[in-house]
């Protein structure tokens, strides 16, 4: 891998996605004095409306990415679902493109993200493809009871997921994809979960120490740090998050969230491409955050300290919750950010606001 | 003074001026989820590049003021030398000033700015003001020699100022002032400089720890919190500070810069009606930065805490010290912010760089 000269400040950074992580990376990017130009296919984004420029388009339209890639200078992307053909037209256009295509392939399907893992020797939750109903069934005696079908691409936040309890619900939670080609996973028994944001560049690898995470219908509502996590489980943790990075010869943040089990046993939940929710209260409590850290990663910038000023509790807004931004801007010590969302949709992420307090531990 | 209600996320905060200053001000409204729109008469700005929307036009284009302030849901401003024409236009136009004309008018014009120091029985550098070169040699007998020839309005960072040490010197350095106003100073013989950073709403005022600050030059290099500063200075200079603020029924940040001589004299320098260059450490080492505050004020938002999370001594990046971003880049726990200006003229503000330490007091 040969270090290319770090792209100077007045660079332009595109972005393929307009949703908040697309905003708080332009925002980080604007601090180190760079521009930025989204690429989204809505009208009005989140990102659009504090980036330097802005393109409406579908991530395919060839000509449209042609023209955006030729205005910037690298060229990332904010969410895991930005399809992999837009990618190869980036590339076409001679793009560069960080982190590249192969973290996009393995990260937008849990069957090849889950044997992605297990080539490594990482532990996931037991799984099996599904392409039938018979096929249903039969992945419950690999997975065991309960389970969870999951349509193999384009699920977040718990959408596109069935559990079940009973072998008999196997087949009509396979009719509910609808087609779409499914995975079964077993239910793992975990203690607490945890994730992983590291930051990898040409220059190496750096990792914040990880949040304790705590979800709610398939939404993350809360992340601590520091969490309730030995020191070996923190080492583990980080070292099978670099193995993935090294392994996808990684640029950026990528964030990998874990199962812990009672004994300690690590299992990867799923990984994420991408900065992360759970790396939020990075920001607010770290001498580098993690949207800083992504754009230094793929401009060649060397990183600052990952390292914690204050412990951190970050919260979720969701939907309606963010109607209240009135009693949380008044919290001491507390960081509020909104994502400048119009419309309050339930298990719609509006914001997050983050609770400082004076580091204990170290 | 009426509570009006707050404004809402979503909402649009117009700032008058395209500088550094505009910039960090519209990222603070962004992560509050604001808009912002950018009045500004520069083809290009280092605000207008992470603002939602800008104008280009003059502060006296009545017609695109007017149109600016139909956008917008609050006007600021982001310099003091906005013209107060602007301000009438605003206000004729309907639209919310925030903090409002008077504080335009004492802060542009020096000789108004002592006396509404001296009205309000706060010391400053003895002054008088100088029409012609006889007044000069006169106003010397009042200063004292050395003394500081300025005209009375424009001038920053130094500019338009000329040092005199002889009486004979007097008249040449009224005719350089080319017929504008002008206003003698006296030297005050300071141990040191520091600077008060408050921010005054319709709830209240909040004040930050007094940075010390360190010119060359006429231009701020470093501010450093907490400064050598003891307990009844601290309070000796907030408490006039905001009778500054509250004589001007101020909304807003406002910056109060001070001389402390050896005696523990305060001398008023000047004050800013806006965000200060002086508190920019706030952003990196308070748990509500400067930006933010003047945001929530004009916004009516109630205050989030003004205290340190961490010690903190910034620098200004001044002309070709930029060129080392990479330097200061890779330094550990420092936080570096560029303005995105594309060319490094000598004297020019292009960055700073916030060097954070534990705090050591409590």
């Amino acid at each position: 891998m040969s270090k290319a000269a770090p792209l100077p400040p007045g660079a332009t950074i595109g972005i393929l996605g307009g949703g908040q992580l697309g905003r708080l990376l332009s925002q980080a990017a604007a601090s180190l004095g760079f521009r930025t130009h989204i690429l989204c296919p809505d009208e009005k984004s989140p990102a659009g409306e504090v980036a330097s420029d802005w393109t409406r388009a579908d991530y395919t339209d060839a000509a449209a990415v042609k023209t955006f890639v030729s205005s910037v200078d690298v060229v990332t992307y904010e969410f895991e679902n930005v399809p992999v053909a837009c990618a190869d037209l980036v590339i076409e256009a001679g793009g560069l493109l960080r982190p590249g295509k192969r973290a996009l392939e393995v990260a937008q399907d849990r069957l090849t993200e889950k044997r992605f893992c297990k080539d490594l020797g990482i532990e996931t939750a037991p799984f099996m493809p599904v392409a039938n109903a018979e096929a249903a069934s039969f992945a419950l005696n690999v997975t065991g009871i309960p389970a969870i079908m999951k349509t193999r691409r384009l699920g977040y936040d718990g959408k596109g997921q069935q559990v079940i309890h009973e072998e008999s619900e196997a087949a009509t939670a396979w009719r509910s994809l609808q087609g779409a080609p499914g995975i079964m996973e077993g239910f793992v028994p975990f203690e607490r979960e945890i994730s992983v944001i590291l930051a990898r560049s040409e220059l190496g690898v750096v990792t914040y120490d990880s949040p304790e995470n705590v979800h709610k219908d398939g939404i993350l509502r809360v992340s601590s740090v520091p969490g309730n996590i030995n020191t070996d489980i923190q080492a583990e943790a980080k070292e099978v998050a670099t193995r993935i990075a090294e392994e996808l010869d990684y640029i950026g943040v990528l964030a990998v969230e874990f199962f812990v089990e009672k004994s300690g046993l690590l299992r990867v939940n799923e990984m994420a491409p991408r900065v992360h929710n759970s790396g939020h209260w990075t920001s607010d409590a770290c001498y580098m955050g993690q949207f800083e850290a992504h754009i230094r990663a793929i401009c060649g910038w060397p990183f600052g300290s990952t390292a914690r000023h204050s412990d951190a509790r970050m919260e979720n807004l969701i939907g309606e919750e963010a109607a209240n931004w009135s009693a949380f801007a008044a919290q001491d010590k507390a960081r509020l950010t909104l994502y400048g969302k119009k419309q309050m949709r339930p298990g719609r992420k509006m914001g997050h606001v983050t609770y400082l307090s004076d580091r204990k531990d170290s």
